[in-house]
C-alpha cells in the first residue's frame, strides 16, 4: 500500500503552547528517539522572537543539532521574512509559515492583513530561490484557520482556494490545510482538499495538520487520506493546542495516528514499539503535563500485524 | 441528508463496566434527559442473573420507565434465553444478544461453544415468533469481537461471515458488528462490513458497536457510514469498556459522535445542546468516574451551523 510521511510536530506546536520552556537537553533526546523510531520529519521549533516565545529560544541549536541526524528532514515554523533568513541561516530543510484564513485572525496574531501576507510570502520566495539549490529549503504555506475560527466563526471556502492560490502565485512551493481551531469535520476535510487540490494542482496540496479538540482528529486525517493527502502532522502525546481556542487539546496524537496507519496497511516506516516508548522522555520532561492518546494506555492488539482470514 | 440513529448503550454497557451501582433514580434521570435530548434509542440494561451483574438488577423496572417516555425505542441486552423471556416480559421493544465470533472468548464468557450460541439464537427467535405482533420485540445478534480478539489475537473474517449468516438462518432479524475489545480499524470496518451485507442482504447489518480503546473509534464509525451503515451505538461520556481488555477505554462518545453527525450534516433527530447537559447526571451520580470526550470541553464551534461559502 501507499505511503505516509509523518511529520512529528510536538518540539514546535506542542512546546509552544504550554508555559514551561522544555529544557534543551530533553527537547533532543526526544527528538533523537523519534527520529530512531522512524519518524521522517520533525519540525523542531519556531523562528519567532524568543522575547515572545522563549519556548522556541534555542531553535537554531535543535535545527543544527537535528541536521546531524542520518535521514531525518528539518523543519521550522517561520513568521515572517527575519524567521526565514534565521531558519535558513540555521539550517533548516523545510520552512513552513502560516497563513491566516480569517483575516481577523491575522491581524490578531501577526498584524498582516491578507495582502501584507501574501508580500511577505513573496519575500520569503525570493530569499529561498536566492539559495544554492543544495541548500534550498522546501517552503511551504500552512492555510491556518482553514476549516474555522474562534473570532469569526465560519471561513469562506472560497476564500481558502482564492488564498491558496495566491500562495502558490507568491512563490510557495506548497500549501497545507490547517484546522487550528478544531473546528474541522470529515465532510468539510474531503471537500475541502477537493476544491484546493483542483485549483493549484495536485501536487501542491499534500498536509494536513489537525486538532483533536472535539475528538475528531484521526477521522479528519481519514478523511484526508481518502482524498490523496499524504502527509500529517501530528504531536506525541498530543501535546499542545492553539491559546485562543478555549478548551482546545492538542494536535493529533502520534501514536495513535501511526497504530491508525499501520492497522490501515499504510506504510510509515515507523517502528511502533519504539516510538511508544518516546513518550517517557517528554513525560519525564514535563512531569503533570497532561498527554493524550489511547493506543499507549491500551497496548498494541493481541496478534497485531497478523492477516485476517 | 440520510439520517443516522443513534442507540445510546451508557446504561447497559457503561455501566456494567464499573463496580460501583448508579441508583436507580439517577439512571432514570439520565435516560429521560436524553431521551429529551431526541436520542431515539436507549439500551437501559441488561437482563442477566444480578447475581453476576448487581449494577444490572433493576433493569425490568428500567425498561418500564422508559416504555412510558413518548418516542423512545426502548433496547435490552440478553445473554440467552432466560434472559430473552425476561425482557420480553418487561416489555423490551429490542432484545440484543451478543455472540462472540471467538470461540475461546464465547467459552470463556458464557460457557457456550458456536454451536449452542446457535441453538439459543433459535429458541430465542421461535420466542420472539410466538410474540403478538404488537409487542414483538427486534431481535438483533451482535457479533462481538468481530475484529479481534483479546484472548485469540486476529478473528478470521470468513467465520464472521458465516456466523452471520447462521444467526439470521436461525431467526435473528438483525446482526451488528462490534468491537468489543477496540481492534478495529477503518480499513478492516469497511471490508468486514461490505463482506457481511453481501452474504446476509444489506437490510440485515445496520449497526456497529464500537469502542475508543485505541482512539480511532469516531474514524471507524466515519468508515462504517461510507458502507451505509446507519445505526451507532455510543455511549455518554465514553462509560464503559471491556473488562477482559486491559486498558480498554469505554464506547465511542455519544457527544463527540453527534457533533461530528451534525457538522458532517446528518440528521440525528438530537438536540446537542441539550445532549452536552446530560452529561452532569451521570457526572453527578458517579463522582470521580472517567469520563471521556472532548466536544463537552471545547465546546460548540462559533458558528456551528451555519453553512460556508
Amino acid at each position: 500500500m501507499s505511503r505516509i510521511h509523518i511529520s512529528e510536530v510536538g518540539p514546535r506546536d506542542g512546546l509552544q503552547s504550554i508555559a514551561r520552556v522544555m529544557p534543551l537537553d530533553a527537547k533532543k533526546a526526544w527528538i533523537a528517539a523519534e527520529a530512531a523510531a522512524g519518524v521522517p520529519e520533525i519540525e523542531v521549533g519556531s523562528f519567532v522572537p524568543p522575547s515572545l516565545l522563549p519556548q522556541m529560544a534555542d531553535t537554531a541549536e535543535l535545527v543544527a543539532f537535528a541536521r546531524g541526524i542520518e535521514g531525518l528532514a528539518v523543519a521550522a515554523l517561520v513568521p515572517n521574512l527575519k524567521g526565514a533568513e534565521r531558519a535558513i541561516a540555521a539550517g533548516a530543510q523545510k520552512i513552513s509559515m502560516p497563513f491566516s484564513m480569517s483575516e481577523t485572525h491575522s491581524l490578531k496574531n501577526v498584524r498582516k492583513d491578507h495582502a501584507a501576507v501574501i508580500a511577505e510570502i513573496r519575500a520569503i520566495a525570493a530569499l529561498v530561490a536566492a539559495q544554492p539549490e543544495e541548500t534550498r529549503p522546501h517552503f511551504e504555506i500552512g492555510l491556518a484557520t482553514a476549516f474555522g475560527c474562534t473570532i469569526e466563526g465560519v471561513v469562506s471556502e472560497e476564500a481558502v482556494v482564492r488564498l491558496a492560490v495566491a500562495s502558490i502565485e507568491a512563490g510557495a512551493v506548497e500549501v497545507g490545510l490547517s484546522d487550528t481551531t478544531g473546528y474541522a469535520n470529515p465532510a468539510q476535510v474531503k471537500r475541502l482538499v477537493r476544491k484546493v487540490k483542483a485549483a493549484v494542482g495536485d501536487s501542491r496540496l499534500n498536509t494536513l495538520h489537525l486538532h483533536n479538540t472535539r475528538g475528531l482528529g484521526l477521522a479528519n486525517a481519514l478523511a484526508g487520506l481518502d482524498e490523496g493527502i499524504t502527509t500529517l502532522d501530528s504531536s506525541l502525546g498530543g501535546l499542545g493546542g492553539c491559546p485562543f481556542a478555549p478548551g482546545a487539546s492538542g494536535n493529533i496524537v502520534t501514536e495513535d495516528l501511526v497504530f491508525m496507519l499501520a492497522a490501515m496497511g499504510y506504510e510509515t516506516g515507523i517502528d511502533l514499539d519504539k516510538l511508544l516508548k518516546v513518550r517517557a522522555i517528554v513525560a519525564e520532561a514535563l512531569p503533570g503535563e497532561p498527554l493524550y492518546g489511547f493506543t499507549p494506555d491500551a497496548g498494541l492488539p493481541l496478534g497485531f500485524g497478523k492477516v485476517a482470514a
